[in-house]
């Protein structure tokens, strides 16, 4: 209804309309809002080599907000528009060093610039892109189909030779392309920054990264009751589908921030060492050794939290068609699935990452 | 690795290793494990009239869990696997009265009858179903093609009338079949119910219900900076897909249990209610009036939380081809967008559903 | 690169450069192209009164695009990007009075005003939106909150009326609201229409029709080898989720169109109707049952074709815990699934139905 | 309804129960069952060094299953149960040396051991795994906590060393763990085995491949219409996320089977290549290029099919907050998506590969 339809019908202005009730009965709790899911790409040029940025930026503002849910007035409210133009805007005018740092503009910027918003929480995923390798450019080319006027992608001639070596593939007669990728599609990168105008909070991590050790996996001794009919087990297969994060000590101010990008390598380097190195008598167990191992070596990290589905895979019965099976075969299951959640703590240190975080 | 191979090679038995570390630098937090997902279909039948149950039930067990994590000892470890089996087994001994009373019976279960476990977190999904519409059994027979013999599935015959009747689906010529059922694919209900051995939590909701409304939505009036673009507009569709949670006053103790089912019957038809009938100067207004109607009528709820992404549908211009567009053709937008979370709390309680319980 | 850069380096314009080879060795075979998943919604406003037809449409065009594969030549492909445009214009210029009325218009549209398109394919989903109960106007006011100055949204009021009616919902305290809307979540209705110039072809259906009969279902006398180890059962539940289409003997000229609707309506009528009247000893012959009824009922439909999957749900052994389980407690599980597709048709009249189009 | 019961109600035996109609005036057409995704992994030791295959099987079987359909004999039916038993059996009996060999065992079992079974055709899904990097045995121990004790997962201690060298991951300090697994996440690799008794047919393919090209890229010169408004450009991003297939000439008989495994590296490999090296008029001449690479380098390849959703980089207009865009600053859009899709043939050969099969 626009506002002289309104005028015609002597309907009052919603905009100065007043809250049901007189003193209220019913309150207005913990709220944020913004724009989710901003899929920006950022692409920075060195000369013919090509680098790459991908995120998706979810942006969530809290504040003086009682006044747009009480009565509609929309004041205080920066559209959640604005929050994606944002988003646009300063991989232009910041670029995108590492995600957590371009959320730290982003959180910092919506703080301290709108006085009605007293706290941003700035979540981001990153997705990974490798080099597609390519023939040689003394071989192949720069870049290009090899020759100046190669550009109609003739498959002979110089990459012909290459091609002609079987399974040369990433071998010595290949190199990355400068401009050419290829999306890596492991696990992916995450990071949630929170500024209240006066201490920050990064939580960052990974999720879906499956992994799976094959043997040096044991169940047993467990508790039992009258529901129990699982065998016990000395040599099983564990699996699971990784989501993790981890919370940064860096608080801001004087402090130092971390060297963002070579903690998550190292991190991730650690969380994938430890599950391959620990010989696992419960993913429980594993669960701790994984965060044990990057609480030991990230000094820049104080508290970690698992959620580790247990991605079983089933030993099949081949008995029935006169058949053995020694650690062989296996039919991977999807559900139900063990879920097994914790949190790993520096000593001394409070943990402050919500059990709901990692899995909801 | 077998226990012999293990003895073999002079290992110590893994279950009697010591954790790293003396005074443990490293600490394990909050963890909770148990069986995600085990879908449970329970029938219950009435003469030639079935009922019908479904649900994927999570259990989420903690408590004395140290040595599982820092010894990997599985003493006080009820396998995820007896978590599964004690949920088909219950819908045995107990059946399913409702989501919430199916839950409860398994956390009392976990807690009350493993010492170890301290804490048992029962989530619940329920999917709808509904009776199919077939001819009458007048016309159509016992819910079988029609006649004693008719079950070898005959078109023809006496249903024949009815399907002749163009339309006629759902009108009189029909009837709810007794044990044929369609899925309604609407909301997903949800349930959390935690007991530690003490006191009960139930916040039970909804997922996935989409709602719109064509008109009766404004938005302007807002803060504007430097990266707004943004059009104000007097006439918008409004449409969300609503994620809602409410937790009950019910502690357990002498106090009686809701009616769960008549509950969430009710709650769902304030919260459509409140979303048709309100004028939305903004969808933070419309979630806050959702809640508030909720609260306003429902007294054994005390406090509701949303996540209401915004789906956007922009008016499509149509001047480019000579054509207006006066609120006629929208484009049903993905990504980004908008994302309003709150809470809505009966005054004098306090707020306990936490921020990412709705939208991790 | 620029026109001009690539000028400076002397490098031929891409566009005038010749495939790769003489007599040309590889050929282009089949090809089409087009927008994909364009996602309309229409309004139609009758007073207070909306409509709605909420559409995801995709287009697919054929034709002489030999050069744009062999030479870069763009000079007979017209962009994806108008494809779009044109299908908003069209929900603006025609309406949308059909899924099918509207491909038509489209596929018509592409054929006829592009010489170098021979084919247009045009494929629609179509989400169906159900009014929301409201308290009655006289109640509850004209779709807002009961009185002309309602818009604040208070719950108190005439509508607490009704809200007071436990269970009311959809009782006559409430009416459907003029502008309100809840999606269906049931099927997605579909339908493919392709345009030579000539004649035309229509495939209507649906998917993700989720379907279940608790009993009158057996599975035994089966083929058995060696692998065989499933036990015969004469009551089990009969479960899947039906993606199903039909082809329509309607191939324009003088030919009268069907009525688009109600043959939709009617051939999910009888769908259903034959799934849940169907004694059924397979799902092969349950699925043999749908297409018979759909044919001997719906003249303007010549072919059918289902896809459906079988979704088991396992009777649980619950003997380990000394409980029976007289068909009471299943498991509902997600992979590996029976597959059951196949094509039933009217005698005389050719199967042109793609074994893949339902699953691919 | 168990056989005594039908017996009690004298209901005629639905197996021996008649077809409705006399002569038919509906008719089965093409038809096929069977079990789908069945999720098989199969490890292999080779001492301490496992290898893992990881496969989703499906089997459709087609055959004389009339009476099936029409009356509900299972005579001919070899149950679904069975085919997965076969797929978890035949990983014991055969091995997986490759997804396409694995496949042939399996169809030409189902045709040459059942009568009634005359064509099958097995579809493999395979999921990569690498080895995840760990600390050399001569630091790291073997694959475990590096010493016979060292299954308490310490972290400190030899691994230590490699833990300080910040960076190192996967530097000369690690080497591939024996037994420990990350699944790569790229493409998945597919094939379908289609035999009919006399002659095969073997369709190898990838999808869910996400690659992108950040320049090199053009678009202008097309055709125009009056709902055209999209700009030319001559440097745009080329991304899409390649779904292919492609047809071995191989059918069977005296002629050498193909080396499976590096015939599909070779071809991922050229894909890739004719991907990065195209200088791109449009995707069409970017698929064609793609499919022209293989069959030019694969004599064993007679047929590609291609399905390029265009995955659209819109540069994202700045101007309005006084900032350029020099092609940086990206918005990676989701729907509506332009879909290229084509076949790419040898001369002389049959295109066999359906329109569908790459994209339903």
């Amino acid at each position: 209804m626009t506002t002289d339809a309104r005028a015609a019908t002597g309907a009052p202005d919603p905009r100065t309309a007043q809250p049901s009730g007189g003193t209220r009965p019913v309150l207005l709790g913990q709220n944020q809002y913004g724009k989710a899911e901003t899929r920006v790409v950022r692409i920075t040029r060195d000369g013919e080599t090509h680098h790459i940025k991908d995120l998706n930026v979810s942006v969530a503002l809290s504040g003086a907000m009682e006044d747009a849910h009480y009565r509609g007035s929309n004041a205080h409210v920066l559209p959640t528009d604005t929050a994606k133009n944002t988003v646009f805007a300063f991989a232009k005018e910041h670029g995108v060093e590492s995600a957590e740092q371009f959320a730290i503009h982003l959180a910092r910027h919506f703080v301290t610039s709108q006085e009605a918003i007293h706290r941003a929480r700035i979540r981001v995923e990153e997705y990974g892109w490798d080099r597609i390798e390519i023939a040689r450019p003394a071989e192949g080319g720069p870049g290009t189909d090899g020759t100046a006027d190669g550009r109609t992608g003739t498959a002979d001639g110089p990459t012909g030779t290459a091609d002609g070596q079987a399974g040369a593939a990433g071998a010595d007669g290949t190199a990355p392309a400068p401009h050419s990728f290829v999306r890596g599609g492991r696990e992916t990168r995450t990071t949630q920054v929170t500024f209240d105008g006066d201490t920050w909070e990064v939580v960052s991590g990974l999720r879906d990264l499956v992994v799976m050790n094959s043997t040096d996996s044991e169940f047993h001794g467990y508790a039992k009751d009258r529901y129990t009919t699982l065998a016990e087990t000395y040599d099983r297969i564990l699996a699971t589908r990784v989501t993790g994060c981890w919370r940064f000590g860096w608080h801001g101010g004087e402090q130092p921030a971390p060297a963002w990008d070579e903690s998550y390598q190292e991190t991730r380097r650690h969380l994938l060492g430890a599950f391959a190195q620990t010989y696992s008598l419960s993913l429980q167990q594993t669960l701790y050794r994984m965060g044990e191992r990057i609480i030991d070596h990230r000094p820049e990290i104080d508290e970690v939290r698992f959620s580790l589905p247990n991605r079983h895979h089933f030993l099949v019965d081949l008995e029935p068609f006169g058949l053995g099976n020694d650690n062989e075969v296996y039919f991977a299951a999807d559900r139900p699935f063990g879920l097994i959640e914790g949190t790993v703590l520096r000593a001394g240190r409070e943990a402050r990452i919500p059990a709901d975080l990692t899995h909801p």
